[in-house]
């Protein structure tokens, strides 16, 4: 694999090198594609579908020329497994592709001139809760440091439900809520612009293939199902969220908006970077019990660009860290019959690290307000300002090879 | 209206009189149509297309041709509204489809030979938590009498997300979840069945226009939006619910299925029924301030029906009762500049009226179990059993007009 070589240029540190070939959705004057990417070219795969790049494969002839992914992923693995794998031979040096004929085609196009769409069209949407170090931080601050997990955390992945209407793409504004919020000491809610915006370094996985009513997806199953994996910020209004959540979580605090990185990268691309996750202790129930390495190391970086365009680096985590991996997350999900389509996401909550330095959240990273951020301006941050854009990245690297997510953006915009 | 009559045969008593014009989706061999009922007629609205009894009204040649309702109601209630009238005064005595003419057509059906399908493509569901006697017995029981309400709830209408894709039709039989329930006394948590299977009578609303993200919609506007209604049951499993919930809400006790009734009854039709809600107090922030009469008189029953077929009614309650009423929900739901879309559905939370044979679930029936119900066979019930059939009705009565929502019928099967 790693003496693997695109024809098409891949500058040095790309996210987008010939191992990985994540997914898109292109959109032009109404016309809507499937596509990938390498370097900073996007490839139109409907365009391919002209060449004899998927040949032997019987795609239906409309499979890319889509507004999401959800109808090629819904074809399983048995077919989207071994498409991505010719896109792969044909995009390599002496591939299909690698043809003067193609080149005044519409089928390699400059990255700077494409606009991406959401790629999914989202049907449920489920947040996890899953990282030990976030859910311990939190009930540290917010609690009793000396019980900080509560009871159930250590013997299921704790997880609601979350908005599927408000998810958007990277780089979408993002409007600063309005809600109510009750004021320390005050004896009546307030009504304004939530004071405590913050942002939560998340993954969020797609399912390719779904399930019927009173089906379960058993652990060792569970990757069938996984089409591949996006960055997502689960933007947060503490203020909002600390007096509406009890007795039934959060609401208003978290759909105003999540924001989802163009590219999905499959779970194929990054195979070669399972690791072996967390020890699990106590000992979980037979259903959740997962065997060999279902975590992913994964880099994870957020930075905070203020309004000049200077950026203050606020995070360095891993996926790796995660305590319940993606597979008892859905056999979780699943075991009450709980049914999954084609197009749902499932997020892994924030995600941070043993270290401060690798939290997931302001609210970590402040520690409630009392660790100030300090900006490359001299400004100071506790929570993100009208103005600020927070950017997540993500990317595997190993002996050369790397295979990385992109960006996922938002940029804070006055109530 | 009172004097309205159709020229089709209405029973004593049905739900479906001239003044309730519903609308649902029926399936046959392939072929959907958005349909209409009288008395035990279904009539295809598609089929009434090539009658002049949308004349004037401009539809999309194949609005009616579809499986879900979304399309008809994205049209807007400036088209939705007198479509509906059309079709009443059409069924109307004398009325254009009164003639011989249509008797051989395909536009009338007979209910028994007609299947119905779920008639919405729903896209987010949230459940809200807005009758104040379901939420001060469930906080009597599980908490502190005297303080029963959590300090939010008379603030603003408690919400969650809830799981769409588990949403089925009126019939469906409900298989009995699995899930983790840690057993009183216990150290670790069990696997198992739940044992405490429980209905929650609620209504649900449907969005019929949506908004972009960052709008809101004030309280005022809200009807504008709401297409109309319909039964609901919020299939509950306590013991996995108590283990769960905390903190982030309620998930695998729910996620395994939710019930709704086949026919979406317009605002409009339940107009005359429009009574006043309960005085709030304290007084709510100015964004959920609602003048007017903002609730429905919709009387309310559960019975549960066993293997044998012999019923019992176990509630009486009424939509009237709701503290937050339809319009205060949405307002709020929206305020933080969360987007709603065609098709989205918004609960109620369980509708318990003041007394305990007004109690919209059998953990309030039966006050956590202390007060089984006798069945006809002599057998009791704290929880619902394998076997048993939970039915809710729901209807609208005054004066001699009848509005009703037919049956809301789930039969629980073993796990």
């Amino acid at each position: 694999m790693k003496n693997m070589e695109s024809f098409l240029f891949v500058p040095e540190g790309s996210d987008f090198t010939i191992w990985n070939i994540p997914f898109g959705v292109l959109e032009r004057k109404g016309y809507t594609a499937v596509c990938t990417r390498i370097g900073d070219v996007i490839v139109d795969l409907n365009q391919c579908m002209a060449t004899p790049l998927f040949d032997g494969l019987d795609l239906p002839g409309e499979i890319f020329l889509q507004p999401s992914l959800n109808a090629f992923m819904a074809l399983g693995k048995g077919v989207t497994v071994p498409a991505r794998e010719q896109i792969q031979a044909a995009l390599a040096k002496g591939g299909i592709l690698d043809n003067d004929i193609y080149k005044e085609t519409d089928i390699f196009l400059p990255a700077d001139d494409v606009k991406l769409r959401l790629p999914i069209d989202i049907g449920d949407y489920t947040d996890f809760y899953s990282s030990r170090e976030h859910a311990t931080n939190v009930g540290t601050m917010f609690r009793d440091p000396a019980n900080a997990l509560l009871p159930n955390w250590l013997h299921l992945p704790v997880g609601y439900h979350g908005r599927s209407s408000s998810i958007v793409m990277s780089g979408t504004p993002i409007r600063r809520p309005n809600g109510q919020t009750m004021p320390d000491g005050a004896d009546r809610p307030v009504f304004g612009p939530s004071k405590q915006l913050d942002f939560e370094l998340e993954m969020a996985f797609v399912i390719g293939t779904g399930t019927k009513l009173g089906q379960t997806i058993p652990v060792q199953n569970a990757e069938e199902h996984i089409f591949g994996l996006m960055l997502f910020n689960d933007w947060s209004a503490r203020d909002i969220q600390k007096w509406e959540y009890v007795p039934l979580g959060p609401f208003l605090a978290k759909n105003f908006a999540s924001t989802i990185s163009p590219w999905v990268v499959t779970l194929e691309a990054i195979e070669p970077f399972r690791v072996a996750g967390p020890g699990q202790s106590p000992e979980v129930l037979p259903y959740l019990a997962a065997d060999g390495k279902k975590n992913y190391d994964i880099h994870l970086s957020v930075e905070i660009i203020d309004a000049d365009g200077a950026s203050k680096p606020v995070s360095a985590s891993n996926f790796k860290y995660m305590y319940w991996n993606m597979c008892q997350q859905l056999a979780h999900h699943t075991v009450n019959g709980c049914n999954v389509r084609t197009g749902d996401i499932m997020a892994s909550g924030t995600i941070s690290g043993p270290t401060p330095d690798s939290y997931g959240s302001m609210l970590e990273i402040c520690w409630k307000g009392t660790k100030p951020v300090q900006m490359p301006n001299g400004t100071q941050r506790t929570f993100i300002q009208n103005g600020d854009t927070v950017r997540i990245r993500g990317w595997c690297s190993k002996e050369g090879v790397r295979i990385g997510f992109g960006e996922c953006d938002g940029t804070i915009t006055a109530d």
